[in-house]
C-alpha cells in the first residue's frame, strides 16, 4: 500500500459512510478480453495504456464471502492458505487499502472458484471483483458499479471488467489520479455467442502477466504500435457487437490477441507464453477455418487457446475439437 | 520482365561491352541474415524497406555454370528441370533481363547446391548470386561487385548479399531507380564465429517469403515499428562485429528475428511459420542460455532454427543440441 493508492481509495469512498454488517457475500464472473489489456501507464493505480473490451463468462467465476475476524484468514476452494503464500499476501495487501475506513479490522475471506482448474481462465479478475462486491456489502457503502469497478482495478486490472455481466468496456482514461479509468457494460446481448476452452497445459506461467507487460513496455520496439492498434481494434469490436458482425469480431479479436503475443516476442528476453501445443492448435484453427468453419481464437498471456464461434456451429466445432469445454456467456 | 526492370539492367550494363565466351562458371555462398530483410518498397526492382546485414556461409552455397545453347535448359543438382516448373520459369524470367544485351540467346544453366537439403538455408540467394557471377564471366562484362550485387538483387533480394563472403551489409538505398540499393562486405573477420543449423522440418513453407512479406506490410499494424527497429538493430550488429561483442550481436540478432516473426503474427490472415518443434527449440535455447551457455538464435521466414555461438562453446552447444550441423563461415 502506498500513499497514492490510499488517496485514491479515500477519494472513491469520500461520499460513503460505513455501516458494518456481519458478513458480505457476492459472485463475480470471470472474463475473457476480446481486445486485450497489455501495458500499464501507472503501476501503483493499475492504470492501463489502452482501453480493453471483454465478455464475462456468466456463471463461471468466483463467489466470495467476507466477515470481520480477529486475524486475517483466507480460505480458497475449501483450504485455508498459509498467511505467507503469495495469494494470501496479495489479498491482505488489497484489504489494507480499506482497513482505515473501517476501523482497522482483520478479515476472514472465504472464496470459491467454479472456473475449471487450469483452463487458463484468469481467476484474479473474478476474484478481486467478487472481493470488492462482498466488501461493499459488508461495509454497507452501497457504491455504484463504476466505483466498484475502479476499486476492483486496484487488485487486478482486468478485475475492473468482472463487476459486470455481458460485453464490458474498460476505459483507459487519461487522468493521473485514476478516477476516469473504469469499466461499464455495453448494452448488447448476443445469446448465440460461444467460447470454447481448449485446455492445453496446467503448468504455471514462467513469467506472470504483470512482469510480462512491464518487460514488454520497457524493451519491445514493436510495442510502440500496440496502443494505436488496440484503439482501432476496440472500435471495430464494439461496432461488430452492435451490428452482430461475427466475422469482423472474430478476425479483430484474433489479430488483437496474436498482436499482443507479437509485442511479447520482440521483448528482451523474449516472452514466449505459447507452447508447442498452442502452435499446433493455432495452425488447426487456421486449417479448420480455411475449410469453411467460422471460428476464431483468442489467447491471454498464457499458452491456452480460447475459440470464438456462434451457436449454429457449435456441433461442428465440438466435432473438430474433441474435449472442448463450451461456455455460453448469456445463458 | 517489365520496362522498369529492363531499364534498370540497361543502366547497370551501360558502360560494358559484351565479349561472349564459351562458358561462365562461378560459386556463391548462401547467407544468413543477422538483421533481416522484411518488406519491399518496390516489388519490380526488389528494393527493400530496411537495410539488412548477413553472414555468408563460406563453402556452403551454389556452383553454377552457364553457356549459350539452342534452347533454355536448367539442370539442378544433376536433374533437368521441366521448363514449366516454377524454378525453371523463375530462372528463365531472370535471364530474359539479359538476353537483349547479348543478342537474344538461349542458355543452358547447370547448378549445384551443396547446402544440406531442407536445412532451411535459402538456396535462392546463393543461386541467383552464382548465376549472375557466371553470366558476368560468360558475357565478359567484367562488372564490379557492387553492380553484380544489384543484378543478383533482381533475382532475389537476399541474393544481393551472396556475391560477398564474410559479413555483408545490404543498403536499402532511397533512390526510386534502384541504383543505390546494393551490398558490400564489411571489413571484419571473426574466425571463431559459429552457426548451428537445427533441422526441424523439411516440409515446404505454406506461404512463400515474397507473399509473406507483402501480406505483412499490407496488414500488420505492428509492422509500422519494424523499419526503425531494423535500423537500430543493424547499427548495433555492425558495432558488435567491429568490437567483437558477441553478447550484443547475439541478443540483437535474436530479437531482430523474433520481431520479424512478430510482425507476421499480427498480419491477417496471421502468418505463423513457426512449428511446434520451433517453439520447443526456442524454449530450449532460453533454458540453456539461462544456465550460462552463451548461445543465441535466429530464424528466417520458416520453421527452422539457427544457433549463433563462438568456437569456445562449440563442444557444449553440440552436447546440448545433438545432430546440430555446425558451420564455420570463416574456414
Amino acid at each position: 500500500m502506498d500513499d497514492i493508492q490510499s488517496q485514491f481509495v479515500e477519494k472513491i469512498l469520500a461520499n460513503t459512510s460505513a455501516a458494518l454488517k456481519t458478513t458480505g457475500e457476492a459472485f463475480a464472473p470471470s472474463n475473457i478480453a476480446l481486445c486485450k489489456y497489455w501495458g500499464k501507464r501507472d503501476a501503483s493505480l493499475n492504470l492501463p495504456i489502452n482501453s480493453s473490451l471483454s465478455i464475462s463468462l456468466g456463471k463461471l467465476g468466483t463467489r466470495t464471502s467476507i466477515r470481520v475476524s480477529d486475524v486475517d484468514r483466507v480460505v480458497l476452494n475449501g483450504a485455508e492458505l498459509d498467511a505467507e503464500s503469495s495469494f494470501a499476501l496479495r489479498v491482505q495487501g488489497f484489504l489494507n487499502l480499506f482497513r482505515p475506513a473501517l476501523g482497522d479490522p482483520c478479515f476472514e475471506v472465504i472464496t470459491e472458484n467454479n472456473i475449471p482448474t487450469a483452463a487458463g481462465l484468469a481467476s484474479s479478475a473474478s476474484g478481486f471483483a467478487a472481493l470488492v462486491l462482498a466488501l461493499d456489502q459488508l461495509a454497507g457503502w452501497n457504491l455504484g458499479r463504476r466505483e466498484l469497478s475502479m476499486l476492483a482495478r486496484m487488485g487486478s486490472g482486468s478485475a475492473s471488467r468482472s463487476v459486470f455481466e455481458g460485453f464490458v468496456l474498460w476505459h483507459a482514461g487519461c487522468l493521473t489520479d485514476g478516477t476516469d479509468s473504469y469499466a461499464h457494460r455495453l448494452d448488447y446481448e448476443w445469446p448465440e455467442f460461444r467460447i470454447g476452452v481448449l485446455e492445453l497445459t496446467a503448468s504455471a506461467k514462467p513469467v506472470g502477466s504483470r512482469d510480462g507487460m512491464n518487460r514488454t513496455v520497457e524493451t519491445s520496439a514493436l510495442y510502440e504500435s500496440w496502443p494505436a492498434q488496440a484503439g482501432a481494434d476496440l472500435v471495430a469490436i464494439r461496432d461488430s457487437i452492435a451490428s452482430r458482425d461475427f466475422r469482423l469480431l472474430g478476425k479483430t479479436a484474433e489479430r488483437n490477441a496474436l498482436s499482443m503475443h507479437a509485442t511479447m516476442l520482440s521483448a528482451w528476453p523474449p516472452l514466449l507464453y505459447l507452447m508447442p501445443e498452442s502452435i499446433e492448435q493455432i495452425h488447426k484453427v487456421q486449417r479448420v477455418r480455411s475449410n469453411g468453419l467460422e471460428i476464431y481464437l483468442t489467447i491471454d498471456a498464457g499458452p491456452n487457446i480460447k475459440l470464438l464461434f456462434l451457436a449454429d456451429n457449435e456441433q461442428d466445432v465440438c466435432a473438430a475439437f474433441p474435449n472442448l469445454q463450451v461456455i455460453r456467456p448469456f445463458d
